[in-house]
């Protein structure tokens, strides 16, 4: 069990708690703007200083001079693979079973794909509350295979692998909720079935301690924009269980995951390794953001991110209880990830009124304020701050204006 | 026909003739280093001043101060379709019928699924001296389709469709040689048999004139990274013909495909349109670098791109002559792409020595001295300097040199 720590109770409180952070060092690798408190580093994180000067130096050094020398030079042509090793720790993995490559959605397609066939038989199965896009893959992924799809209701997917095989798609944290799975027992079921889970780490890496090869895991893949700190856009990162990977076949088979990328054979040999999952040509700019982000977990235990997000998501419960405002997510005391979804019915204007007063958190449809609780850089006292905020716009009833009522595209 | 330009003949005829270039005021946008000739824009484009500039607002400005919010403050949420529609006018097709997502390869796996679901039946088709990726992802599309995959000989793609049907995946300007595909003559052959060709545009896109809606093409994906200077593994674009693509299904759906990405719907509805093909969430730093080096494609015509690229490679191959170099590329006079190869049993080694001297070219297997002539910052003088620098390095064999021999990753 995860020693947990005491939910501060006044503002001196979550000060003093925030002096014993042993994650305080942490925050001076970001390069933080004053007067905002970021609660949505689970969308999308900021830059640290030195994603900022590595992207800098590969766009006016590597790219302008070195041109495509930088290849070689710079280490571009390894970038993926190192970048995907740094991971591996944050999520329980030898270093060379991740590689960095193609956003999620293009992951789970080809992960997806590539466990079915090793399955031979059985459905394509979500949860229903699953994220919308990994329903879409899972969904596409069985119609492409001829084999059925399975929508099961939530946590029901392990009990379906268990019963029928296949391959279960699933997140390890709810988006919106930040329920934590079970990936023992879900591990267990599909061995029991003769299935596989394809693991969604999106809201996961960087925020809960995750254990994939002590859980019996054998493929996922996951963001780096989120708690990884890597910018917009930045590439999705893939595991494979090396025991198994080279059984595997990628359904789209792209130079950089050849055995031999250099040699143009027209015959495909894929690499040893998870690298066969690499396809085309890596944003070597987004690469070189997230390996330098990458830089803030060194020395940092998954335990401590664990359990500090939970302590912030229980700051932020604790005094949503006193604001009468009901939540999605696990309650206090409970197992959670790096985000709180607290509910109210124009939780949309709720978020555009705290954005007005610097405290940006995110909407998700229909009624929920998601705060996110990015253990690197989000203090206590920045959760106290904005459940003051938060208190105050409620009692003033300022959110209730067309300025903030007026729907704009919101991530 | 294309009216041609005189080959120089003299260093003097050639600075001339650069005196007298449409596009010599282009070569301004980019921050080119002194001492450099540089010849493989082909492979990797250099960065223009504007690309450089957007990378350093979109990290230091839009990603760490506007945070989460640019993705509407700073239109990132538009920045794909925007994109793609600068990229439209270079291929012939219009602003809303491109969309900038993924890679190349992964561009053309979703392309040639959704044809040859379109197409219903008939084998998966490529030549056999297409780009090997262009090979492998064929092959692996028949594989998951269980439908036939053949390869016939060069220049027989056209032909195999018209007797047989199905898709074929062809590149409009070939890797090696920079010869030219006949598009009219192949769409005829796709249209009489039934099938489709999903068209990789990657060698030819601003380099040279392609007018894919006269030739009757519906389906293309091409890369930015190379003729279109966008930067390191920026993301590939993708054509699909408006009148048709309301019937096509992308074997990868996500979000950014989704009619409505903020709904969040646990169906998914594809958007009206090429960008149902978009997935995951865009590279937003790349794309930024690509929509600022767009820019130095205004008011440009492709007329001229392709006429100064062909007097470019003229003046190469009519140098390399005198030399006694053979090319595989198509000869003085003719319809060519971008770049030309000239063969040499010891061609990794002189690219090496060149590239001491400061010409960079690039090497291909097994044995190619390739160079390539970006029409919008290589010059006759540099063509001709260039040549000097191979009848030096050949003349004094400098290259039969173990510090040139020894072999290394090369793009």
């Amino acid at each position: 069990m995860m020693q947990m720590d005491a939910i501060p109770t006044t503002r001196a409180e979550a000060l003093e708690a925030d002096s014993r952070d042993p994650l305080s060092a942490a925050r001076t690798a970001f390069d933080l703007s004053e007067g905002v408190i970021y609660l949505d580093g689970n969308s999308l994180g900021p830059p640290t200083r030195l994603s900022l000067t590595a992207l800098e130096r590969t766009a006016r050094q590597e790219w302008r001079i070195g041109l495509v020398r930088s290849w070689n030079d710079a280490g571009w042509i390894d970038l993926a693979a190192n970048a995907g090793a740094k991971i591996a720790g944050l999520i329980g993995v030898d270093p060379g079973e991740t590689v960095v490559c193609d956003s999620v959605t293009v992951n789970l397609h080809k992960l997806a794909i590539a466990m079915a066939r090793r399955s031979e038989s059985g459905p394509v199965i979500v949860e229903a509350d699953e994220f919308p896009t990994d329903q879409y893959v899972a969904k596409s992924v069985a119609d492409l295979l001829n084999t059925e799809f399975v929508r099961v209701e939530s946590g029901a997917g392990g009990r379906a692998l268990a019963q029928r095989g296949g391959v279960l798609v699933k997140s390890v944290v709810n988006y919106r909720t930040a329920a934590v799975a079970d990936l023992e027992r879900d591990e267990e079921a599909a061995h029991q079935g003769g299935g596989s889970i394809v693991w969604d780490l999106s809201h996961a890496t960087g925020a809960v301690k995750i254990n994939l090869k002590a859980a019996g895991a054998r493929a996922a893949a996951g963001c780096t924009y989120k708690f990884l700190n890597a910018g917009p856009g930045a590439p999705a990162f893939l595991f494979v269980d090396a025991s198994i990977s080279v059984g595997l076949t990628s359904p789209i088979p792209g130079w950089m995951g050849h055995a031999a990328p250099f040699e143009f054979d027209a015959e495909y040999r894929p690499a040893d390794g998870v690298r066969r999952f690499a396809c085309g040509t890596p944003p070597i700019l987004s690469l070189a953001s997230l390996d330098a982000a990458l830089s803030a977990f060194q020395g940092v235990a998954v335990e401590d991110l664990e359990r500090k997000v939970r302590n912030l998501g229980d700051l932020c419960l604790a005094r949503a209880e006193t604001l009468g405002l009901q939540t999605v997510s696990p309650p206090v005391g409970s197992r959670r990830g790096g985000h709180v979804s607290l509910c109210h019915d124009d939780a949309y204007a709720v978020v555009q009124s705290l954005i007005a007063r610097g405290v940006i958190g995110d909407f998700r449809a229909p009624n929920l304020i998601r705060f996110g609780f990015s253990p690197l850089f989000v203090r206590r006292q920045d959760v106290w701050d904005a459940m003051d905020a938060l208190a105050a716009v409620l009692a003033s009833a300022e959110w209730d204006s067309p300025r903030y009522r007026q729907r704009a595209f919101v991530t």
